[in-house]
């Protein structure tokens, strides 16, 4: 059956919006782009900074309270309606919540067809990649790296330590139905 | 009833996302944002530039194709299902089909409880703050400003020609439910 | 004697930029944009958030360093150097120093045929147009209103309140010589 | 003597600007970046699309006009007055002209202790990175690979093929007397 959705989950720096790039660039029918970042962008300003939003704290660490909860779960929602609307969607997310956060999407996408894809990098070298980015809070990269993975069951991985975005992009196509 | 999508509709340069930016700041409740600007990024690069996609003419002429339509039709009925699922949600469009393009939204919106809202601009001050952006291509502006209106029914207008963004927001305010 | 440097100096949200891209556009000669924005973007990541570089403090007051003071001198002997080679250049600048700061752009333009610009905003409206940009910390456009005019000469004043930036970019462009 | 300037010379996507971002946080003084990037953006609008400024094809050839250079002359002049001035600046250029580009340079740069230092990437690898960034024109990345260092000479070469950013950054600092 033919692919509906394409889930990358991945820490911070791990080059996840790179492969969605390259990705829509390999793949011969449009796909959509769903990141958690745009939804942040898509939240008011002021819950970017709050305990009941998302925040940053200064070692990198990542809190979520109940109104960002909701707003997620709403957009998993809209994602899932895309798909069974017709629309090719890779959703670029970071599973804070490791195997807990799957179940979320699971749920969400119930009866569409999806590849799961974990975008693995080492901590250290993930770590620079943030420090040559400038835009994160330092931290982010190394605290997130093996946490967000823990539980999660992939259809498969590629690991950006040693490859290039668009030859990991070439893998996850191949798997494309 | 209370509001669950605002829907702002207004011509390139009209001041729509300053609105948002104002209407999240002012509003009680956390609303999402849901702009086209966003679903042109989230889409494949090679459609930004081509005649299935979306393409920017020189003289500010905008076309869109069968491509674009298709994940903008699966994007309505995402953020739809956005909405009925809890999300407040402010809708930031531009309607370059006028009425055929409100009709499409009001089906996907369907069972929900919308305003409806016309961001106007002077064409001439819409094509002057264009100038100030210095992002958009030339012309945008003018030709849009009226164009995008025709035939719509909104429940509300606010015109930015002489009014700043913050106002415009406070009146749409008082009128959600 | 033919103008070299026009210098805009004005609170945060009063409207500099978009008056700099309108001067940009109506001007016939090409003129170079030197704004303190860049300056900092250009700064160490490590500077935007120290006492020996900028602080954005939450209530948008802004204090600078040792470290930020030397560079930015640095800079403004950089800007001289363009304009003495040949570039006709804008500075968009803050005076956080207010007259202080004129005069250390004096010393580093001597000899060099300057055009004064004061860019006003009334401080409830750039309050107004910080919410509706977001990207910025609120506060700092009404403290730095009145702040940064005091005691300040100007061979011309615009004021953004109730005049749109192209028509502010066209009243600096008749005093250009 | 200790290094006033290091210039990095590279073609697009070589990585250049990740350099430069690790180097200001591995470098214990404060370096101030100056990149071609940002002289493009500073620049009028009409001029990024236009003969006498700066025409990029649909091919990734880039043509540059007598305007162009007039602008860029006085920019390597204001960037030398920023160091002579006591800034230490992190040049971050793509030498079109490859020799011709960097006796330019030695000639603004007279007098000042300058740290040349050559950024290679693997043609192929550069095109693929060109991708995954999306926000540059196809085809630059390939064409200025070799071009933009014939005939350069480099105190420092570095190749961020199979390297990352942060280990060449290391490695420039090394370097910095």
């Amino acid at each position: 059956m033919a692919t509906q959705v394409i889930v990358l989950n991945g820490g911070s720096s791990s080059g996840k919006s790179g492969i969605v790039r390259c990705l829509q660039a390999v793949l011969p029918d449009p796909w959509l782009a769903a990141a958690i970042d745009s939804l942040v962008e898509a939240m008011p300003a002021s819950l970017r900074s709050s305990s009941a939003g998302i925040d940053f704290a200064a070692d990198g660490g990542v809190q979520v309270g109940s109104q960002f909860r909701e707003l997620e779960a709403a957009w998993m929602e809209g994602v899932a309606a895309m798909a069974r609307a017709g629309a090719r969607v890779i959703v670029d997310d970071v599973f804070l919540g490791g195997a807990a956060s799957q179940q979320r999407w699971q749920k969400a996408l119930g009866g569409l067809e999806v590849l799961w894809v974990g975008v693995r990098c080492e901590a250290s070298v993930a770590a620079g990649r943030e420090v040559a980015r400038g835009d994160r809070g330092r931290g982010m990269a190394a605290s997130q790296a093996e946490m967000v993975h823990r539980g999660v069951v992939y259809d498969l991985e590629v690991d950006t330590t040693h490859t290039e975005s668009l030859e990991c992009a070439r893998a996850v196509a191949a798997r494309v139905g």
